[in-house]
Formats: structure tokens, C-alpha cells, sequence
């Protein structure tokens, strides 16, 4: 037992008030965790674009005051009511959709979209009570994603917690809780390609590079990236990419000139960027007959998805995937694993570091565009 | 060598002059067959929606006088310079997309998209000299898909002919030659259904009715019909289609419907109906997290297919498939087989026989909407 179990902790987080106004560093309270739920010391916590997104609120619902933050590495500090296998101390990854164990997804060999602790981005509020953990001075406090890293303590299900190798660094295998997983997931688990083809990545962020690193492991001979940010392709070569697409380079839509490249197109491609657009272009460029396209990207939500029939019965496939199919629970730690066997390189995605108080510059980071994760120390 | 070997054929064929008018019986002219073709006597043809749509020409581009029909059987009159494989008097199966066995998809094991061969609707030539087999009095007659089984002889590339064991009675394993292995193939090889799964058909016609017969093979527990027409309902039946779904009863999508009867969706469907907005149903109809759903049917050419990304992201798959993905000499003699073994029931997809002279009442039976398939012969 630590000695603040069961009570109130005063903490500092990164508070965000407004859509796309800068946080707040704030004195917030954060509740004791209910049944079923984990409170975690958060050690280290760094910024995916899917916080972005919300923060920005543009084309998704707005909710605030809420607090941000979905990847991040952390320690037990106390366990709720009916928790099993988590105890005070365990190094965790919090993920923002969980693994219940019990639903007909956590059952299926296919599926890890969880029936009970699925992503849910407009929800603000834990799921027991319908209550937040967050408080200042009385007032509310929304979580995001069920997850809240940008705290120094969060509360969280119990079935959105990895519980990893004790001697993983936690300032670099943070990553692996959201971007890193979802894109080396959306190659290895769901694009599949074999060894010797082809493969496009939309989108040269973390996600679109870790998927990058997936096709290297997989051994696929040819590495395509296109991104509209030529700063990209620099960082990109580190990743195996080995050719390049700027589709604001062609007056042809991007899928003809990769079809070009590739006698036809691609075997396979990974949107990574969220944008529909890049999403409708990853589906035609690939190769008809066999290709298969992964959509990865969170769309803004009155995006809609529209293509030719016969793009599609010229025998293509079109998936997507949350988190890259991993079963955070189940495989999480195994993907950590991958690192510390060193078959993953994880170090190359980290290109900036900044303390906790500083964490608006990470914001500013990927806002223009700049390098790929940068973690957030909590502890500096 | 056959007597007439060389020598232009004098015969009947049915000839649309005008899109939607009935067919006319005259007296054509079929050339020899150049190098790679074969000439073949027709025994049994039959009609598949596809030459209806290409008849009508409503959706479709037009393209007359053209000599309809791509689902036939018959026998080989005699073959052009350099045919490999087939000889005079073989039985065989004229098949409207072919395996040339060279190209990157004849090569693949996923594909079935021969890129010298491949289904191309708009072509009214043979392939080697851009000119038609077929003539009335030096006019001209255009082919369709390559096959033009609307009369007593036509001419093919040897890449669109399976081969197939003579004692199957050709009267019956016509059908096998594009509806009935499409949509079986599009259960077996495409949507794969596990045993006790639940798949949804949108259509049943004769396309759809096997793709049923697919699922009732892979031992699925639920095969649920969704058809605009009820008289569909009481024959398919005996197709081990065990629920029915009228979307004109309803006044909710029918995904939703099936998503209901489902508890979130069938694991399988498949499309066998051309109609676009039955394609976004059985997308969305499928369930999240391992749903797969399987496109066949053949679009308007301006239809566009819709849909919200996330019911990507949720983790479905939507697939294409031409002729079921079977590859057309290699496995077509294959289901041949699966007839000839008792595996396969081919009889019950047959509801009408006329003699060749009368085939307009095939085209009455397809747009009315009743029966399945009907057997035209030749000789009588
Ligand atoms: N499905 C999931 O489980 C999951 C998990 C994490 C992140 N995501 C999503 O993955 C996406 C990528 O995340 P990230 O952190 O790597 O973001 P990022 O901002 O670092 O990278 C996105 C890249 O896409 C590029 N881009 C944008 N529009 C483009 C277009 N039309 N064509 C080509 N390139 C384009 C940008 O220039 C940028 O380099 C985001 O949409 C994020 O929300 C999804
Ligand atoms: N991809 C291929 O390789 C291939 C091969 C052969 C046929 N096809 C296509 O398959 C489809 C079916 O062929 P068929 O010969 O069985 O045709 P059919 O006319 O016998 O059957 C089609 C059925 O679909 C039903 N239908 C139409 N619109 C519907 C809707 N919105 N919702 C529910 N039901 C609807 C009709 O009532 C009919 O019963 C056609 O589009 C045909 O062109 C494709
Ligand atoms: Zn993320
Ligand atoms: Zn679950
Ligand atoms: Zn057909
Ligand atoms: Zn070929």
C-alpha cells in the first residue's frame, strides 16, 4: 500500500480550457480510483496527433476543460476495488481502448475493439460512475480517451493498463502505448506484406514511420513515403523509406503516379494521416488483383469515404484499424519485448524532450511539423 | 480435324441490334480462329444479369449490334495456330475473364485479374487484330466479353476456355461457367465464412443463391436473404437460406435491421445485386472488429460507393471479387468436380429451359424477376 491510497491527490496537470489555446499548468485534484480502476503516477508522456485533434476541436467535438494525453508510461500508485494482476509499483503502459476479457471482441482472435472499453473520444467521464477524477476547486475536470497523461496522476481502467517488463526505460517504451503500436501494428498485423513488395505509407509522422518500421522488419523491398511536408523525407530515410512522394509535386492524383512507380501499384499501403483525401488515395494506389490498403488516420468526423465500385471489385481490399490490432493487454508487453530484443528500434522516433512545464512546445512541434515524438518529462 | 476447320461457318445467332430490343435470330458468318482462339460449337447457353445490363445499356456504355451471352457450354470445332492444351471435340466452358498463365496476376496466387485477358466490357473485338469473328453480309458484329455464346458457333481465346471432364452433362455445368462458381467462389475463396458464422446475401438471384450455397458448404448457421422482390424468398429456401430481409419493409437501413438481428452485425456478406446502395448496406451491415464484406455485383458505371470512414476504421474489410476469384482453366475443371462429386447441387439453380429460337423469353423470365437461371439449347 502507498501511503496516498485511498486518498485525494493534489497534483500539478497541463489543463486545456479552450479549443486550441494553450494548457494551463493547474493545481488539480485527482480522486482515488473506484472499482475496477488504476491510479498511475504518470513518469513520462509524450503527444499524438489524435490529441491534437481534439484539442484543436476543428472537426470533432469539442469538450473542456479537459485534461489531454493518451501516450505515456507511468507506475502504480494505487488499484481500485477488484483489480487483479495490477499491483502499487507495476510499470504500465495506459492505452486509450482496453481489453475487458470478456466481450465477444476480447474473445475473438480478430477483433480488439472491446465491447466495454473501446475508444470512446467524446466521452469525458469515467465509466463506472459517469464522474470525472479530476477536480479544481470543485469543478470537473473531462478526461480524454480514459487516459489523461498530461497529469502528474491519472485514473484508469484497469483494462486500459499494459503491464510491462520492469526493466523497460520508461522515457523511450512510453511511445509504444499508442503511435509506435498502431502503426507497426497496421503493417505486421493487418497489411501483411510479404518479403520483396512494395508498400506506400500516407503520412511521415511517428504512426506512418512506425509502419515504415514494420515494412523493414517484414523485409518488403520497396518503401514508398509521400507526405505533403518535404521536412518529412529527411527523417524518413532513417526509417528504410526509400523512395518519396510529394503529391503536391504532381498534377496527377497521388494513386496514378504511385501506380506509375510501381507497374500498376502498390501491394500494399498505410494511411497514416487522417486526412480523407490521403485515406480515398491510399485505397486506389494500390495493385488491383491482390493490393490491400489500411487505413490508420483519425478522419474529422463529417469526412465520408467515396470511391468507384469497380476499384473495388478489381479485386483490392480495404481494412482498418484501431491501435493496430494489438489487444493492448495481451500483446502490449510483447511489442515492448520486441524493443528490448532489440528487433524494434524505438530511439529513432524520439526527436525532442522537453519538462513537464514546457509542454506546449511539444504542440508546437507537431503543429508545424516538426520531428516526430517528443516526450514530456514529469518529473523535470 | 474437323471438316469445317478453316472454313467460314455459316449458322444462327441472336443478334441485338438496338440496346433493349429483343434479340433477332439471323444467319451470321463466324470466322476461323486466328492464332490462340478456338472455335466452339455451342450446346447450352445460358443468361447471367450481366448480358441483361449490357442489353439494356442503360447504365452501361453501348455498344451494337453485339451478340450477347458468356454462360454457355460446348465443344471445340477447331483451334487457331500455337493453342496448347485443347483439341477438337474437348468439352468445354467459356469463361468471360481468362488465365493467359504468364502475367504477374495469372502468377499470383491471390489474383485471378489476368492482365492479357481480363473481363473488359466495353471491347467489341478480339483481342489479336481488333476485328470481330462475326459478320452478316461483311457488316460487322460485335462481341461481348469475349465469349458471345448467343450462337450455334463463336470463337474464343484459348485463355478463356476450362477444359472440363467430358461425362458432366453440358446441359447442366453451363451455368457453372459465370454465375454459379462467381458466387460460390465469392463465399468460398473471398469471404471465407467459419463453421456456425453468420453471413448476410444481398440478391438472390442465381449469383447470389450460390454464393449462399458457398456458406451452406462452410457449414455457416445463419444465411440471411435480403431481396427487394419477396417471390425470391420461398425459392431460395431451398438454398438453406434460413431469414429473410425485405428492405421495402422496413423504413430503417437494412444494415441496421441486420445489425439488430445480429447483436452488431453479420460476420459475412456479399453483394450479388449491382445496385450501389445494396453494396454501402453490405459494408455496413458487417460486423466491427472481424466483419468482411464482398462486392460482386456489377455497378452502373457513374454509381459512386459511399461511406463513413470510421466504419473502416471499426475494424471491417470490403473486398472485390471477379468470377469468384477462381482462376479459369485451373479451377474451373475443379468445380466441375465439386458438381460431379455430389458436393456442389447445380439443378436447383435451374427453373427454366427454352429452345435457342425462343431465347427472348429468358431475357422475360431475368427482368420479371423470376426463376433463377434458364437453360437455352442450341439444337433445338
Ligand atoms: N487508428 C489508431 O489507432 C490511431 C492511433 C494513433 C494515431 N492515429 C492517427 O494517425 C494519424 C497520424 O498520427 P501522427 O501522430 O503520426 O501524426 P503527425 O502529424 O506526426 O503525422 C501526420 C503526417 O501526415 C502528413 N499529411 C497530412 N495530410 C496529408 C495528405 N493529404 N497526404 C500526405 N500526407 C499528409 C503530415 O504532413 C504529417 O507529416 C493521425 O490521424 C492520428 O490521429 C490513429
Ligand atoms: N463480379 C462478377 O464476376 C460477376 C459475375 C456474374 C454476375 N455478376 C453480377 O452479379 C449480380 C447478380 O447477378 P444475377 O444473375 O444473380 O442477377 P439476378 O437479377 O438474378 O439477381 C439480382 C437480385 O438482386 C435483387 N436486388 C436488386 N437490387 C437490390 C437491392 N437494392 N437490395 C436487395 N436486393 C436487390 C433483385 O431483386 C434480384 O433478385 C449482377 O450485378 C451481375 O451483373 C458479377
Ligand atoms: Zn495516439
Ligand atoms: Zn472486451
Ligand atoms: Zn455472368
Ligand atoms: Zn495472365
Amino acid at each position: 500500500m502507498s501511503s496516498t491510497a485511498g486518498l485525494v491527490i493534489p497534483c500539478t496537470a497541463a489543463v486545456a480550457w479552450e479549443a486550441g489555446k494553450p494548457l494551463v499548468m493547474e493545481r488539480v485534484e485527482v480522486a482515488p480510483p473506484q472499482a475496477m480502476e488504476v491510479r498511475i503516477k504518470i513518469k513520462y508522456t509524450s503527444l499524438c496527433h489524435t490529441d491534437l485533434y481534439f484539442w484543436e476541436a476543428k472537426g470533432q467535438t469539442p469538450l473542456f476543460p479537459r485534461i489531454f494525453g493518451h501516450e505515456a508510461s507511468g507506475i502504480v500508485e494505487s488499484v481500485g476495488e477488484g483489480v487483479e494482476g495490477l499491483e502499487v509499483g507495476d510499470h504500465v503502459l495506459p492505452v486509450f481502448t482496453g481489453e475487458c476479457g470478456d466481450c465477444a471482441h476480447c474473445k475473438s482472435e480478430e477483433s480488439n475493439m472491446c465491447d466495454l472499453l473501446r475508444i470512446n473520444t467524446d466521452r469525458g467521464v469515467m465509466l463506472s460512475d459517469g464522474k470525472t477524477r479530476f477536480s479544481i476547486n470543485g469543478t470537473p475536470i473531462n478526461h480524454f480517451l480514459g487516459t489523461s497523461t498530461f497529469s502528474e496522476y491519472t485514473v484508469i481502467h484497469s483494462g486500459c493498463l499494459a503491464k510491462i517488463n520492469p526493466l523497460a526505460p520508461l522515457d523511450i517504451v512510453c511511445i509504444l502505448s499508442c503511435g509506435i503500436s498502431t502503426g507497426l501494428g497496421a503493417t505486421l498485423n493487418v497489411a501483411k506484406p510479404k518479403k520483396g513488395s512494395s508498400v506506400a505509407f500516407f503520412g511521415l509522422g511517428a504512426v506512418g514511420l512506425a509502419a515504415a518500421e514494420g515494412a523493414r522488419i517484414s523485409g518488403a523491398s520497396r518503401i514508398i513515403g509521400v507526405d505533403r511536408n518535404p521536412k518529412r523525407f529527411e527523417e524518413a530515410k532513417k526509417f528504410g523509406v526509400n523512395e518519396f512522394v510529394n503529391p503536391k509535386d504532381h498534377d496527377k492524383p497521388v494513386q496514378e503516379v504511385i501506380a506509375e512507380m510501381t507497374n500498376g501499384g502498390a501491394d500494399r499501403s498505410i494511411e497514416c494521416t487522417g486526412n480523407i483525401n490521403a485515406m480515398i488515395s491510399a485505397f486506389e494506389c494500390v495493385h488491383d488483383g491482390w493490393g490491400v490498403a489500411v487505413l490508420v488516420g483519425v478522419p474529422n468526423k463529417d469526412a465520408v469515404f467515396m470511391t468507384k465500385p469497380i476499384n473495388v471489385l478489381n479485386e483490392r481490399t480495404l481494412k482498418g484499424t484501431f491501435f493496430g490490432n494489438y489487444k493492448p493487454r495481451t500483446d502490449l508487453p510483447l511489442v515492448v519485448e520486441m524493443y528490448m530484443s532489440k528487433k524494434l528500434e524505438v530511439e529513432k522516433f524520439i526527436t525532442h524532450r522537453v519538462p513537464f512545464s514546457e509542454i506546449n512546445k511539444a504542440f508546437d512541434y507537431m503543429t508545424k511539423g516538426e520531428g516526430l515524438r517528443c516526450i514530456v518529462s514529469m518529473e523535470e
